[in-house]
């Protein structure tokens, strides 16, 4: 049971019992499924949490960036994929940690693949990144003759060891329902492999499809048709999976504790010590209300088997952030129970971005699991 | 000059020059209009930045949070107001920095008032925190009775220094142009001034009022009636307040320097290696359009009286963001300008949040800039 009495100050509280269980779910999904489970580290960027995904069997692992490919390294880990297009201003630290790892890095167009094959001392593997439908980047999921020239500067290069198509869905995020992400991780997929079957008639090259959004993953029953699934988010997820239907509350791992400094019952408003700085200002709006959050209250008793916190109020939610300041809105029933000098748990809407925020959290037992160096 | 040469990933850049002048046009015109000039230093954070304000003359600060104060206090300065609602669960370590201090603290409630006056250890400064139009926190303006028990709390204690009346005038942060930003500043500050002039009939107290934003600041010529100014931003200024007409561009201080990696002509996008982990995702709505930045270039040669990076590109903005992806929108003359591997210059929306993502500045002399631990 975390030591609520100890908490001054915002404080982020992971508990590992969830996690841990949202950990071994996917892991069996993949399982299932017969599909490589290459979970993204983003998400968490922790080395203690880490081992809780080798625990379920995870060697292989996906980052964002070289910094945290080589923070993951050096805990131990030695086949990353960087699941960012290549940047070409680092290509000494890339080549000095294709040295000691596996290294894949992700590629859009023939150019970067030249530049990599030119400017690598060691080889990699090499992803095609394929937009499927988010319109972020990658080449369009359509676009044979782009995918062919990158497969063509591999084939003349033995610094690129090609390795197949990646996508990330990230339009599941829209989602609004399970069934509408299920869809959208299926219609991706699916574009993913009309693409690899295009390619491998004109190369004869066998290509592994790799996608991973947090929603789609959740949604679906099964991978197929593909090779490997690199969701991050579900590690902890947040209020936003949980408004979407992609999760339960009791599968949200963190939440932000926060003491309460001001009451405003005139207008239903509640002010935290916990802003922009500690949630971050990443925002989701459900049912036409705007919000940064859901709004529960430390769980009475110290039940390890259940949440640390409460089910989230209902009608309240985290409605403007400052600096420093958390504006929530309570509705009149909820808002008795929260006073000055008292603490209130914040379900956020993206935990990796609350994460990235905070940089370490608070355990149920009290300890600190730390983040890597920012 | 920046060797930009060297830059391989994001990097907040700070020209020091603009911030130095920034901070000297604000002191002179604290002066010219006869008030305190106590800035905000959760812009930046920073000891070494500290002591450019230092240079202008300024010897009493403002601050967002209690490690913040404390920090600052390390380094030597030693009259702080801490401008946030005074929060209960920290009152050993208010009592323990009030001991070596002139520390400044904010209430909004007889009960917190009283809670400070019975948990207190040694004396505080004492304001009380109105709302004179921002509807984050604080009491209203009009509402004289809740001022007055306030101000009954402080006289009946010897731990409250009663100081005068605060405000935070944010609602400036939705002004577009610089004269409605003035006549936010005027109205809010009068309100303070009536509100001063009724508890002065009831209670005979001289109380001083403060107030301070970025935006008023910025716009005004003449600060009366305030006593005391406080704004933080002006420091760096961002592409908000240079939209919003308040400062010009050449007067923003920081540009988040990002490589680029991905170009899409056919959507008019870049893809840069910058994200919402290095802006923060605070947006701003220009025109209709929301924004998480303006786009800019390098500056050629290495003239210390230019900023490093040029004029906006025109038509060009942050479009999106994700973890560590930026979405850029740029239009066809401009793109022809961006390569993969090259570098853009990131003006962001709110230079406040990104200086807190990013942790510490990159001068143009090529040395870093620390700020406080976080």
């Amino acid at each position: 049971m975390p030591d609520f009495a100890q908490i001054s100050k915002p404080t982020l509280l992971l508990d590992e019992r969830i996690a841990r269980a949202n950990i071994a779910r996917m892991a069996a999904k993949a399982r299932t499924s017969q599909v490589d489970f290459r979970p993204h580290f983003k998400t968490h960027q922790s080395a203690e949490i880490g081992e809780w995904f080798r625990d379920q069997g995870v060697r292989a692992i996906t980052v964002s960036s070289l910094d945290m490919a080589a923070y993951f390294a050096d805990h131990g880990w030695d086949d990353i994929t960087l699941a960012f297009p290549a940047n070409l201003r680092q290509m000494g630290e890339m080549s000095r940690l294709a040295e000691r790892i596996r290294l894949g890095l992700l590629v859009e167009s023939a150019e970067t693949a030249r530049a990599l094959a030119q400017g690598l001392n060691v080889p990699v593997d090499l992803w095609i990144k394929v937009d499927t439908g988010n319109g972020r980047t990658g080449i369009a999921w359509q676009d044979i003759g782009s995918a062919q020239s990158i497969v063509q500067v591999a084939e003349s290069s033995h610094r690129l060891r090609m390795r197949g198509l990646l996508t990330h869905a990230g339009q599941s995020y829209a989602a609004a329902s399970p069934i509408r992400a299920a869809e959208i991780f299926t219609q991706s997929t699916s574009r993913l492999d009309q693409l690899r079957q295009s390619l491998s008639q004109h190369t004869g090259l066998p290509l592994r499809i790799s996608t991973g959004d947090t929603p789609g993953c959740s949604a679906v029953t099964n991978f197929a048709p593909a090779d490997e699934i690199r969701p991050g988010n579900f590690v902890f997820f947040d209020a936003e999976q949980y408004l979407m239907g992609t999760c339960d509350w009791q599968d949200i791992a963190v939440a932000l504790i926060c003491p309460v400094v001001a009451v405003h019952p005139e207008r239903n408003e509640v002010v935290v010590y916990g802003g922009a700085i500690h949630l971050s200002k990443d925002d989701y709006t459900h049912q036409g209300q705007r919000m940064y959050g859901l709004v529960s209250l430390p769980a009475p008793g110290a039940d390890p088997a259940s949440p640390a916190w409460m089910a989230p109020l209902p009608g309240a939610w985290v409605d403007r952030l400052s600096q420093e300041h958390g504006v929530l809105h309570v509705p009149p029933e909820s808002l008795v129970h929260l006073k000055v000098g008292e603490l209130v748990c914040i379900l956020p809407v993206h935990s990796c971005l609350t994460a990235q925020c905070m940089r370490r959290y608070h355990s149920r037992s009290g300890n600190w699991i730390e983040m890597m160096p920012w």
